[in-house]
């Protein structure tokens, strides 16, 4: 094995890190209020096409771009100043893979180049979303035009967003993971009702900060609005989540590199008595080697799955893809954890991004397959090689 | 040992709990507009003295409050329905242990009556909680009156409190334990200013769901506003503060009820595929079990900690009361934690009060000493026994 | 609630606290050779019969005998200085309550004397001992005479042991909790063979500190050995395991008393440098405080658990034996951990009990059912309320 | 990075897979009797030859033989089949490293060739084998002759090793670090006692399977015994442990795996009720997968730290080596306790090798620098960077 990065990437990574920490960090107390900062983001997104950081995901390989993804994930607006946030750039992944020309030059192009936002809306209240091919939305072809009927929430920044990607079941009868499609739906569409922002720990947010409640009801597009074949929706939504949780894993990385170095500044510029800092406790100094160890057996984890779903594709990487999908969010939660019981009272404010993080990143065990879920699929692969099949 | 408890108690309790499920908890989701949910909470107070539930901890002896205010916290507004709610809950017991006739009459009886809020200003940013010898906040006595200079912090509910009980230095010459004294300071006093209400997790919230910071400069009040001996400021918190653990430790218990209650409740209706209940997964048997085991043994150690308060004092019970600070803060965090990912996305929205505790709960092992202290705390009183005196 | 113990029984536990000390502690290193240490023990059980602490089990109420098997527990010899080692204890349990009047003369009369030992032959290597009605021994009844054939293992104590308790399929065709029946099998019967000590951990033992395999081939004993009634074997084992529970708890409250003890004797002794003994390391600190109050949480759910049966019976008290059952044994294996980690290379070697309850303990997770089943039947409890019945 | 292995490294490694499986695999429940089973191993050791695998390190990269090393370490007499068994695979790089022609001659040529056997002689029952530059054992030179006394134990291996090296202060009054040298003893010296076996966990042991308590009274070796530079035993010992800790983790990474399989195939054949394997329960998966994702974490993390050893040398890998030791340590410490548990009463036993490593390796957390240490050594060099410098 050869751990070593090309120098080329290196550099690559270092400029990410510095845009991150001179142009991101500074605005991130300001998600909250997204009407007046994204203008702002516009000009720090111009910044970033300068520098060659322009959605890289485009770009580089997989085990590349998870490099570069970590030192965005060092603030929560890091990936979006570069356009490869969550969701539009599985959006940008799917259209590339299955859409047609058309819905490339219509949806493909504007996302790309940062124009307009997207939704992905697939998971639904009334539905378990570890079971994803139990689904109520449904969409009827008839006279070239489907139309389509549900309600989705968590559909991720869906305020503001120009299209939605739908998943919805058009073919009831087929078997389980044939029955769903894709659907683009623009947000402008008679029968489109953004119902609220869901408050999310406390937060509606809004702008890409926060996460639509979406009604369909009698809902028309034109037949060509179906992405990729009529009942590949589950498909080419296993399809989306893999590199998705790889971009989810590092980015969760960058977060704990970042929170392990908060501990440290803190800890050692916070004296608890005259001249006695922080840094000095045992226990702050186990936090750090623990938080250290974690993070550097997580970080080799995801670029080793990486590395193998390049070369091998997603269904082989499958084991390593749940695995790191439940074992980096649960080193992010600690580690987090952590950072806020070290900063103390501090820690609970929002003068650091660290209750930002902890609320917020309590999803990362939940969405894209809770902890659970992925448990049994790396189980039920090993489980298969001593004979026995797990359901 | 005997664990029954007297059949008037329990009769209490369920008055309490039907109280707190009847008129607080349908009210809870509107905690984040303090100004228009007070006048409603008005009226629910005045129920809750109809049912002679009004300021429980003044009439029942420690232990059984104990069991009421376990009650009150399956709800974020029980204990402030009963008049109950830190940090008045503190400040009444101050000046029902500390105060001259005047000052009781004056702060104390509107307190109790629920005319009017108070805070308590103890905690400042430059300085660490945990070590609370060491602090900046001045008051200078001069010609018959207080001169206060501080900078304070997490003063919960100072946003619209009558008074703040300031903890300041008085006698910075004196043995580090006798320099502080406790002042009492009227709110519209000049140079007292509230500067904000902290974001604390995303919220700066309002009215008495608030933490704010604080400014004193040159803020004047007569000498009589001393509460309790001049350098006794020290000794009052620690005496403020065991109680005020236990009122904590059972206030969480009550949390952690309702949350498995809510994994429950949840995980019997929940279907993940049809007809299979989610409480069908061993995983989640096993968060039933062992939330019960946690909670069961959470709440044996604090009413035997509260017993031993009420026959031997605080001094005695140290080692109880720290030790219940940490241990019950970890068990709610963990029974929390579980009940969310019991839910999946529903559990992070604001659709439970599983998320508001997840995140505002965090604070419990931070606050009133964070969980290392405590653990010191136990460590040297027991290790003291074995001839090794630590710092 | 009232946590206080009768100063009778105060004075019974500190006399016991004192004999095991003084006489059961320091034949423990001993035990692997329980040939030339039985004698040595018989002396010792005369000085517990001289201090009236011989078979404190058959006259003290549940409650207050836990807290005596507390101190027995500071000792692997404890218990069986003063004859109330499991199995024999169970067996005891058995005979006063199923026992004819002969069976009672021949068999509890001696073994009450500590005249004679027994074991309990339930366990087979080919069923899972967490499915109890799942059992391939019978015995047949014909002409007068049960004729048993079988394979069982773990029979603690089989070596020396005057008589076995069998459990055997009586009636394969009942319903399943009705099968099996209970006989009394001489191990001088024909067709009884102790195959061997099983080596438990490296160590096979010998005598009361063993682990036996046993065959019964055309094994042929009197109608009247029967205990209990035919098919009651299932329910009679249910009934001897509620109070073994409640014993083994107590005992393991014991060890882990011992071995927090070990850990503040040793650190303020042991010297990392010069006049800086292990105690002033934070991590020892918070072990120590981590011990405290898991121990102390532990003996009050134990406590409670007693109490509840003793009043309610087994029954009633169902989730609360299960739920001490695997969190006593949770916490007995956390601080032994701590402890031995507090001792480096010493608490690996048998100059300390912990190495041997390290290895020997661990089976506390497992006997009597494993957590995972003990877990599952407090889930199964709480959720029928909820309307959902487990299997 | 490229996670790819050469395809001669994995020829090699199944090579070593397969001989573990076949030679040393069921010859391991017969280590308690070295004194018969060390003839047998001579032959395996011979076959070891034929097949290409003696003494692997010596001939392989760091970074190919921790992948052998690993192979090697699934049986307990893996690495000692093929001669690279600590503690001679330390006293071999030592010489090598250090030895002058006469010492390699000696010692070195015979001990690779497997024909002797080696201990190493530094942890003293006095004094904590974390502070390794405070040691009571001395030499002293004088007429050309060293006159060693002291008192040492943990030798691992004494019994039956023809020679020790020992670390002793030569100069006390020299800078901590240099005040210790090694010194070749051969162990039929006047003056030199193995005194006993220690019982570890309850078993002395025998032949290289035990750990030695020696005593070294006016025990006198020529001058030319010493092994490197007089006050080099500091900083050798460091040299000697870095690979060390390498070899251990990837040995303690093979009983991980071959932990997890026993899990796997126990849990698919072992049925709870008919035809219910083990394999459906949730808790058997989610272990399965737990243990999964951290034994291919710490696989790599070791893999990195070697790949960095060799680069950029040991002590530019200390964060790495000594996170490893203590991540590793701890991964496999819960690897063993689930297979155990899933394997019940069956785990406990000697059936299956659990129960031996289970107890055996929980002293991974301790040699070689227990936990604590090896956290603080990561520690110190973070928080050096952020300006603190911890003793």
């Amino acid at each position: 094995m050869d751990f070593s990065v090309a120098e080329k990437t290196q550099e690559l990574v270092r400029r990410a890190h510095d845009f991150v920490t001179a142009q991101a960090q500074p605005l991130e107390r300001r998600m909250g209020d997204w009407r007046s900062l994204e203008p702002v983001l516009r000009e720090v997104r111009g910044k970033a096409k300068a520098l060659g950081l322009w959605t890289p995901q485009r770009s580089l390989p997989l085990s590349e771009f998870a490099l570069v993804s970590e030192e965005l994930g060092r603030s929560p607006l890091g990936h979006y100043c570069v356009n490869c946030q969550a969701p539009d750039v599985g959006n940008m992944e799917l259209l590339e893979l299955a859409g047609t020309k058309e819905q490339k030059k219509k949806w493909l192009d504007p996302l790309a180049a940062g124009e307009i936002r997207s939704c992905f809306s697939m998971t639904e209240p009334e539905r378990p979303g570890s079971n994803p091919t139990w689904m109520e939305t449904r969409a009827v072809l008839e006279g070239g035009r489907w139309t389509l009927d549900g309600h989705k929430w968590f559909s991720t920044a869906a305020d503001g967003a120009r299209f939605a990607v739908v998943m919805a079941v058009t073919d009831p009868d087929a078997p389980p993971h044939l029955r769903a499609s894709m659907i683009i739906v623009p947000t402008d569409t008679p029968g489109y009702t953004l119902v609220r922002n869901i408050p999310v720990m406390g937060e509606a947010g809004s702008g890409w900060a926060s996460h639509g409640e979406i009604r369909y009801q009698k809902c028309v597009v034109p037949e060509e609005n179906l992405l990729g074949g009529r009942g590949a929706g589950f498909a080419l939504a296993q399809e989306r989540l893999g590199p998705g949780r790889i971009h989810h894993c590092m980015r969760w990385i960058g977060i704990s590199e970042r929170a392990l170095e908060l501990i440290c500044s803190y800890s050692v510029s916070r004296e608890m008595s005259p001249n006695k800092p922080l840094a000095l406790k045992q226990t702050v100094q186990e936090w750090i080697a623990e938080s250290r160890a974690a993070i550097d057996a997580a970080r080799l984890l995801v670029l080793h799955a990486a590395w193998k779903m390049e070369r091998e594709g997603q269904k082989a990487a499958r084991v390593e893809i749940s695995t790191i999908k439940f074992f980096v969010a649960g080193v992010l939660q600690r580690v987090l954890d952590r950072a806020i019981q070290a900063h103390g009272a501090l820690g609970l404010t929002d003068e650091t991004p660290l209750a930002f993080w902890y609320r917020h990143e309590r999803a990362g065990r939940i969405y894209d397959g809770p902890d659970e879920v992925h448990k049994l699929v790396v189980a039920r692969q090993i489980l298969r090689k001593h004979g026995v099949e797990l359901k």
